[in-house]
């Protein structure tokens, strides 16, 4: 665990970028996309079959961990990835976010919050300390810096003070966290859909010095125009020769436009939860399974997918297991969304490395106009 | 598809047997544990992993895939084994169990039952005919013969009724049957705990012919020391050159006693359904994972079990998913159970063949008697 977390950029293709970035649990290849395993799993999958859909990395959600099983209770049985049974990299978020969308009775002060645990109602604080202090203890790879993180449309002197906040916290997050070779921690850029306090918050954090940036507060109600209308220039704000991790995004034609824009990695529960609802995302974009019209379908969601979904079972049977409340829809299902998520992140490193980004985007979008193939 | 179903038997140690089933889709090690794959599928598990964990054969069940998603349908899409993936041999029930456990506005005559769906209502007849056709339009590999099961206790007069309409509903089934080169036909030995009844019903078995015979009406009420009275003398009456099939049992010392009085198959729901409640079966017998006591509880479920649960994780982990409502939870108990019951399975059939079953069912208690691995 002392060798550097590095990250070495190999090809660009407009403001588009492929490279690896290197841990000691192991590399990731980005553009990145990273599954969402809040609760010490990616849900209805074994980390075993995550990593079979080709993913490097995967999300672990810090306000969920603190408060079941608990971070100190992880530390003890060894940390988060053996805890889990993954053991890639994994990347933390702070719980900045989802404090102020899940807990209640939330008090926001200069020194942090104080909520309480929407399972039990049980009171918690956290502080930068604090959440720098549950990441060490989960064995999380990538910290984020403890922010806050204000829903849009917001006025722009709200964003600014919360962006102001967020940077101010973001220094102490630095102290905080120390010295700890092999783990990385990343800076987010606040200052919702304002050029001026993306600026600002981009020169705060370069100047405290991350070993990767984030976009932040996006992808919170603000749409695709409004957040492309960002990414037009955030991603330049941050250092070239740095990751970019763009939070909580998204939707297939999020994600590549996100790529276009200079994005190098990204989450987000979309595709898991998607699965657990009946919903795929496909070439051609996204198939229902639940219509009737499935019910007698021979053919697999995707004959072109090699995912085990796709591979082995029908729509028909697909359709057949939602209906009957049976959990290896959900299983089938996630897994040929988080399948189809990295294939296409693995054809947009392919073609950003070829300089073919514009063809990979245009079929990419022509095959989404298709729509799906017709009824039987 | 025209290859024989045939039964060798290899070896025998007291009353217990064991041999081979051997079927166009593949062999059936006897003494063989079923799981239960209701709706086209073993619930919370992949077919491949079902077969990862030693399973020959699953059962499917009638009733459900008859309202849900037909028969009709099952057979334009290829038939059961294609639909769920499962290419190994699937036995069927007939259906009568369970529309007189599940359905609603039963209405029982000579000629079948008449009821409603649980699911929508809607209005159904299953006669010995139609069951056949049905378990036809499977593709089932071992069908069994359609018959009426009294729940017990029961008094004697309507256990010999509800016996000889099964007689003559079994000849009936026979006839409907027909002759299909390479798939089973079982008859069902009825008459509750009365051994005149139980005799009465095996002779007429008999004259009818099957392939295999089940021993039907146990595990409905009647406790173990009942059933094991009745399996004391019933499996004997049966002929000693075709399989024979304890429905619906059961937990691992019923399966353990039956196998000692010359059981050989079985199915039961226990090991699935309790994998979905926090429920483990191990050697040293029931573990309940939503205990406490396994809160902090670094060991795995049981650390000479081979199964991803066991290999993978520890009880504190499968503890925080069960108590955190995560799919995975169901998955890797449901796994553990499986895994379990079917080396439970290896480990009969290596005893009988080896002449030391004796000593193998005294470790079986003397382990269980211990009981679960004392808390941290
Ligand atoms: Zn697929
Ligand atoms: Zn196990």
């Amino acid at each position: 665990m002392t060798s550097a977390f590095t990250f070495e950029l190999r090809a660009t293709d407009g403001k588009a970028r492929t490279g690896v970035i290197t841990t000691p649990r192991g590399k990731i290849r980005t553009p990145a996309f990273m599954p969402v395993g809040t609760a010490a799993t990616v849900k209805a999958m074994l980390p075993e079959s995550v990593a079979a859909t080709g993913a490097d990395i995967i999300l672990g959600n810090t306000y969920h961990l603190m408060l079941r099983p608990t971070a100190e209770r992880i530390a003890r049985l060894g940390g988060l990835h053996k805890f889990m049974n993954w053991h890639g990299p994994i990347l933390t978020d702070s719980g900045g976010f989802q404090v102020m969308s899940l807990a209640a009775l939330r008090k926001l002060t200069e020194e942090g919050v104080t909520f309480s645990s929407h399972i039990d109602g049980s009171k918690h604080v956290l502080t930068p300390e604090r959440s720098m202090e549950i990441q060490r203890l989960l064995g999380s790879d990538i910290v984020m810096c403890f922010d806050e993180c204000p829903a849009l449309p917001a006025p722009d002197e709200e964003v600014a003070r919360a962006m102001r906040l967020s940077m101010r916290w973001a220094e102490r997050s630095k102290a905080a966290f120390g010295d700890r070779p092999g783990h990385a921690l990343f800076g987010i850029q606040q200052g919702g859909v304002n050029r001026e306090l993306r600026e600002e918050s981009a020169e705060a954090l370069k100047v405290i010095g991350f070993d990767g940036y984030a976009i932040g507060g996006l992808a919170v109600g603000e749409g695709q125009e409004a957040m492309f209308g960002v990414l037009d220039y955030a991603p330049q704000m941050l250092p070239a020769d740095k990751p970019r991790y763009l939070m909580g995004v998204g939707k297939p034609d999020d994600i590549v436009g996100a790529v276009q824009r200079g994005v190098d990695m990204m989450d987000c529960v979309l595709p898991t939860r998607s699965g657990r609802t009946g919903q795929a995302w496909t070439r051609r974009g996204q198939v229902n399974i639940k219509n009737a019209r499935h019910a007698d379908d021979p053919r697999p969601l995707d004959e072109d997918c090699t995912c085990p979904a796709c591979r082995n079972y029908s729509r028909a049977y697909l359709h057949h297991v939602f209906r009957a409340g049976e959990m290896i829809s959900g299983m089938l299902l996630t897994w040929h969304n988080l399948h189809y998520y990295q294939e296409l992140m693995q054809g947009l490193r392919d073609a950003i490395a070829e300089g073919r980004l514009d063809a990979f985007v245009s079929e990419f979008h022509r095959l989404r106009a298709e729509g799906d193939i017709e009824p039987i």
